[in-house]
């Protein structure tokens, strides 16, 4: 294991990290705030340790698959306990362990919160709990590789291929580098389109930021204590529909950018997932059309509940919880799902929903005719054993974390819907769950070691399982 | 498609059928019971039809995977609907829909049942009832292979593959024929034990024939409202011994029947199915004892619950839906994994979960080092990648039955609990869930509709999903 990169990225995240929360100093100083002052002091701290361990670069580059993966896992970690501490120092989080919950929800874009009400917070925090969203959903590692000075080594495509989401990641550009930039390029245009689009619903600016962070990541951070359900059907139609296209394939944007719209317009995945939005919002507004008083309205809030929760989003507008049963089957049902590979959004992905029920079909044909050679195609290529492996066995490792969750969790005694929704929640990186972890809800009442396990299922849901299973694997530590 | 061939042994299955049912005449003659008559009508209607069918022997003996497949399905389809015809004429329950979810539930030993109460039926219906937990249990088919006049041909194993249980059948000896008889033998032998040991308790032959046939075939039809609570501590322990036995994979009775008891005690599969039900025993023990007067009861009753619900049998001495998070989130997690492949228990089986975990474990070792060869081993072999390949193709099919049946049953409005495990309940061939459909419940409440999904999912979970799935696959009836 080659320990000094290790630590020599790790640096670099930290002072990375320190940059990234000026600008919740500046809020504070607008606000005239003295949690301001709890930034500054992390900043200085992050800094410090940072640039100690970046000092000189490392001579031995080797970085394989497996540095790359504990790098990532680490970077994460570390991150995130830096992260947690403005809210601990200020006060208004006082416990370390939710500081760490929210600050992982955060980065994770899950969007859970510990916190009962957020409107007494101050302007400083609130401004950076919706940040981390932004930070997280794009991926840290990603964007310091626009910016890191290290030349050449594998590690480029290792690190990448350890944050991001979705079964494989596809190199848009030949250079690794060039890739991420264009990725952040696309990330932040989004962004910007979608914040005037918000300042044009008369929107104030620190709302329009905060809840664009929280679009552009899928996170579900919101700064109202009602969630989005305050705004204006404009303001809200804006996020519904902003919430869609973060979640799809960020390869769709990249084609479109460079002119290949027809390509773009043939990407499966996202073809499928928009087909699963429209199909669910329709069913849905069928199921709760008597709830609302015309059936624009009920089909407005079936659509933005849909786009919230397979986006992984997690702001709300209505308590679905109050729903009937088939609406919030479905709606559980999306959270498996989630979004498209590539994009910010979380979940299984629809990419391997969509492997997986092919390989049932294909499975089918082998059992009618044993001797025939079937692929499963997909993206109009055959998709390689090796990506049906790693979809197995990812699809495993789900399972398995999701019962031992689970169970874990179980020891807090709550009924069965909350501690499964409450895993669904945080494993798929949504926030909202159902009953006590539904959208009006909270997880404040889980216990310090189940706010543990949901912290690992965020993070295992936000660095897809294998990373972070890594850590824990004795042959990931072992010399050879 | 062979179709002379398919319709020739369905006629042997309903000739077997007419046959199997003559006991139930007996008991009803011996009990001077009058729904004797539906029995006597549905044997002489069985029978012709069979006759009929079986007149001469097909010439073209062509019978591949795809013949095996749609036999067995078809076969189990219409074995069910012939047994539901004795509770329709009987009157006992009238509705066809209802009869023929009682039945389905019998033959795939799942226990689930519609009746709010069993103790006001004639002996003669709940000795149908019970045995055809006892038929379902092995398989009608694996019977047949043993008593068919046939020579040749691949179709036995063709049959016995499609029909019994396991991600991978091994032949004990080398002609089918000869194997399905020794399993036959062992079942009765084990059979005969349970009966005996039940006797010398003092339980009423009459109790102690339906008991045993609920054990043996893993399913779970009582003759009594309160299942197994009213026997004595010595009953329930036999019952949960041989429940537990009759859950481990019959190889390993094979392998001691042949004197090669160190092969028979190396069996992988069955010390993990022992080891977990010792753990969760113990586990439930704890979190329950303070329910019961002592430490032993408390174990008592976690090990029947525990035995009944790892071999989906279904069987209940105490209302598990009362117990606290931990066991009752042990239980459902037990219902997903249920007994060994090649017994008579349902579930994913012990194997297919062995073989997920080490997939996963694999992956970290290839995530680690990507170049490296590492094959998966189990019970002292190499896993062959057909094999991995069938077993991961199985688990996206168990996803998506799951899920589809949730959101079908979820139109009659129950909650996420009594929706979730009455899938759950009956796609393992369990028998009960929790809440609406718990140990003291039962399935009445459900819609047609319903019922009818739920049929689908206990035929899926008995046929192992692919023989069932694949009637409704346009390519099977396909001429090629």
């Amino acid at each position: 294991m080659n320990y000094s990169m290790i630590f020599y990225i790790i640096g670099w995240i930290l002072n990375v990290e320190a940059v990234l929360m000026i600008p919740s100093v500046v809020v504070a100083a607008l606000y005239k705030e003295k949690s301001g002052v709890a930034f500054a002091a992390v900043i200085v701290f992050s800094a410090a340790a940072g640039l100690l361990l970046v000092r000189k670069q490392p001579k031995n580059k080797v970085f394989y698959a497996r540095e790359g993966c504990v790098t990532v896992a680490l970077c994460w970690i570390i991150m995130s306990i830096v992260g947690a501490l403005p809210f601990v120092l200020s006060g208004t989080i006082p416990g370390i362990i939710d500081a760490l919950f929210e600050t992982v929800s955060g980065f994770t874009t899950t969007g859970a919160s510990i916190l009962p009400e957020v409107e007494s917070l101050p302007h400083c925090i609130l401004f950076w709990r919706s940040f981390t969203h932004w930070i997280g959903g794009m991926g840290v590692l990603v964007f310091l590789l626009c910016l890191l000075p290290l030349t050449g080594g594998g590690y480029h495509m290792n690190l990448m291929k350890a944050e991001s989401p979705g079964p494989s990641v596809s190199k848009l550009v030949p250079k690794v580098q060039s890739t991420a930039k264009i990725l952040y390029g696309l990330y932040i245009l989004l962004s910007l389109v979608e914040l005037v689009l918000l300042l044009a619903g008369r929107m104030p600016l620190f709302d329009a930021l905060c809840t664009m962070f929280g679009t552009a990541g899928t996170g579900g951070f919101g700064i109202k204590n009602d969630s989005i359900a305050g705004y204006s059907v404009y303001l809200q139609s804006v996020i519904t529909i902003f919430m869609i296209l973060f979640g799809v394939n960020f390869n769709v944007y990249f084609l479109l950018s460079m002119k290949r719209p027809k390509e773009a317009f043939q990407c499966e995945e996202a073809r499928w997932y928009l087909g699963i939005i429209a199909a669910s919002t329709l069913i849905i507004t069928v199921f709760i059309r008597g709830m609302f008083p015309s059936f624009a309205m009920a089909f407005h809030h079936a659509a933005f509940q849909v786009g919230s929760i397979i986006t992984t989003t997690g702001f709300a507008t209505v308590d679905f919880d109050l729903w009937p049963s088939i609406p919030k089957m479905i709606l559980v049902m999306l959270m498996f799902i989630g979004a498209c590979a590539g994009s910010t959004g979380g979940g299984i992905k629809v990419s391997r929903a969509l492997l997986m029920f092919r390989s049932v079909t294909r499975e089918l044909s082998l059992t009618l005719h044993p001797k025939m050679v079937r692929r499963i195609k997909f993206e109009g290529r055959v998709v390689e054993h090796e990506v049906l492996r790693t979809l197995h066995a990812f699809i495993a490792a789900y399972i398995l974390i999701f019962a031992a969750s689970t169970l874990l969790i179980g020891l807090d005694e709550f009924a069965l819907v909350t501690n499964f929704t409450a895993v669904a929640a945080t494993l798929n990186n949504i926030g909202p769950g159902l009953e006590l972890v539904g959208p009006t809800q909270n997880f404040g009442l889980f216990s310090d070691f189940s706010k543990l396990v949901l912290i690992f299922d965020m993070l295992a849901g936000r660095l897809e399982i294998f990373p972070l299973l890594l850590l824990f694997n004795r042959e990931t530590w072992r010399k050879f």
